[in-house]
């Protein structure tokens, strides 16, 4: 029986290489349902591509554009927020692949735990703002999140007990600014930030591996993922890529998953886990990979990583202020707006003026931290570039 | 409650370790029986310490003596193979950790499958001259052989279904002469190659790691183990020894074990799997080991590795005759008789002199084979020395 899923997200870059993972292996996967923010073109030819009964458009007019189009063929077209979460209800859906951007995530994948669907998590944001509501929500209900990201793919296929855990060790390429002078960040343009040494990702999380904040994120993510201490979850430079993370256990035991940096590799483990399904992927080749190193991550050249962990441990509503205040900064430093040592000063100023609530959030709580922060970092920005 | 485990071999150098384990951990084991060859001073020792019961000497001498030190003590001593397999009968004995040297190995393991006991194995030997006969009757029996070997260990932790693995990817250091020209090799002497990078370890085993004959005994070990045919098994050479072993899975994705060379944490492993414990052992350091590096390994300046695997693919008795000719031969260059390269020309020359046995092969057959391989061996080295 074919496993039905839908691709939240899909003319992103890990939506884009989902379809393919399905194209794989389309005697085994059907996928009922796509969603996008308002690339209608791409999200159209998927829909033929792929047979899908159901795409939503997060952009009303979009949308509205979209349903047109689709008159007359067996594609209907769902709107808004609303049209997404009606996809995540279908009734026939076995899995819900969640990779949209930033805290879109959220809301989708709530909606997911309360229809019983399993979730493929390659959205970082949800559980970096929403951990404690989405975990216990998954708890209660006894959903599984498979996660997606490459480094906690590689920890979800490392563990075993998690009560046997000593370290959850993260990797990190280190970024293209592992070794450039300090005094010369500041100078670091979009364009020399986005050329990502071994990974090819969207924009926002390529900013976010410059200037580590990916790693933060992924810390803060792993921490709810596998509920493992932050004093207990450490990052290490890996430049090359091929160890896409660690679980150190209490007997000295270390275990690792490896491969070249391939996020359809994670993607095809999700779709399928528990189970294994062969793919056309060319095997790791150590000897042709020929070493791996390891170094310990500069928090004087890379603060967000210090900023992140130092919000995970005052946790609240501080983690979902870390979150927004970065996405506003990277999107002002992509528009050419700030340099790029400003990304991390905005988010510690505005983790400075945060208001925190603490104890038991609700979504509410969340999206309102939220708000205020990019309103915050907004207002900080306008303020600097009036100087 | 305790579990309650027999340790054969307890003189050696994984005998001592395994010793050094339960220390660390003698609320939760209790040794029940330990057996050597000869060693009686520190068997005797051990038992003290240790408050061991059953003692067992193989040499018959030896174990005459023993008996007659252990007068009024609370320890029993047994003799010979004879008394070596009543401690693996011993009734409340839940796991037998098989660390004898050589095919020494082959019997008490097919007593303790016939007596239910749980197996940690740590001689190579027994599967690779017996692989199919202790396979079947541990499969009969719904017995576990648990591995102690560090390679099998990092394997069997790696492994999810054997149906979905592509590869595995056994480690080897390459040992101390893996950069030294091959005109060289003819002139190491015992001390030379007894010096081993990495691995702290007994005599032979320091031989077989040298010639690489290690690797290739270990190719035939993870065969038997783990149900994976020859042409899914490699070597590859990684000279840090921290990579232990590694499983390729057909989606590729590949998991590794990793840590300190060092046995206690295989041995550790073995005595509580599936549980881990913590013990005091310095956690692996990624950034102090800087760097892990691979290479394939040179099939001709290593003759054993291919002579191995061609044993293996030949199969039958021929193992069994590969194994038996370098034992005799690295004996003898031990004690000077023989070259270190007349090793490999000493396993070739014998398994071609061979007369192969094939199909379902007994007890008998195994050890026909071993006494026909060390008398053919011994007397082509005898013919040299006389040259």
């Amino acid at each position: 029986m074919k496993k039905n899923i839908v691709i939240l997200g899909s003319t992103g870059s890990i939506g884009r290489q989902a379809l393919e993972v399905v194209g794989w292996h389309n005697s085994d996967l059907q996928v009922l349902g796509i969603a996008a923010q308002r690339n209608i073109d791409l999200l159209e030819e998927q829909a033929k591509t792929f047979g899908v009964p159901y795409v939503a458009v997060e952009d009303k007019d979009a949308a509205l554009e979209l349903e047109h189009r689709l008159q007359g063929s067996n594609t209907r077209c769902l709107a808004g927020t609303d049209g997404i979460l009606e996809l995540v209800r279908i009734p026939d859906v076995d899995l819900i692949l969640i990779a949209v951007s930033g805290l879109g995530g959220l809301l989708p994948t709530l909606e997911a735990i309360t229809h019983n669907k399993q979730i493929a998590l390659a959205n970082k944001e949800t559980l970096v703002a929403g951990g404690s509501l989405v975990t216990e929500a998954a708890l209660k209900k006894g959903i599984r999140i498979i996660p997606v990201d490459s480094e906690h793919s590689a920890i979800f296929q490392c563990l075993e007990d998690t009560a046997d855990v000593e370290k959850l060790l993260i990797t990190a390429s280190g970024g293209p600014f592992r070794e450039m002078p300090v005094d010369q960040l500041k100078k670091i343009t979009p364009e020399m930030a986005l050329r990502h040494p071994t990974w090819q990702m969207g924009d926002k999380i390529t900013i976010d591996s410059a200037t580590l904040m990916n790693k933060g994120l992924e810390i803060i993510e792993a921490r709810w993922l596998f509920g493992i201490d932050y004093d207990r979850i450490e990052a290490v430079i890996h430049p090359q890529s091929i160890i896409h993370s660690l679980v150190a256990y209490k007997d000295g035991a270390v275990l690792a998953q490896l491969g070249w940096p391939d996020m359809r590799v994670p993607i095809q483990y999700a779709f399928f886990y528990p189970e294994r399904k062969r793919n056309n992927l060319h095997p790791l080749d150590l000897v042709q990979v020929g070493q791996l190193s390891f170094e310990t991550p500069d928090l004087g050249r890379f603060p967000c990583l210090r900023l992140a962990r130092e919000a995970g441990k005052i946790g609240g509503t501080m983690t979902a202020v870390l979150n927004a205040a970065n996405e506003v900064a990277v999107q002002a430093f992509l528009g050419h707006k700030i340099a790029f040592n400003a990304i991390s000063e905005l988010v510690d100023e505005v983790m400075n003026l945060h208001n925190l609530k603490t104890g038991k959030l609700d979504l509410d709580d969340i999206l309102e931290a939220d708000r205020w922060a990019r309103e915050c970092t907004r207002q900080l920005i306008n303020q600097q570039s009036k100087k």
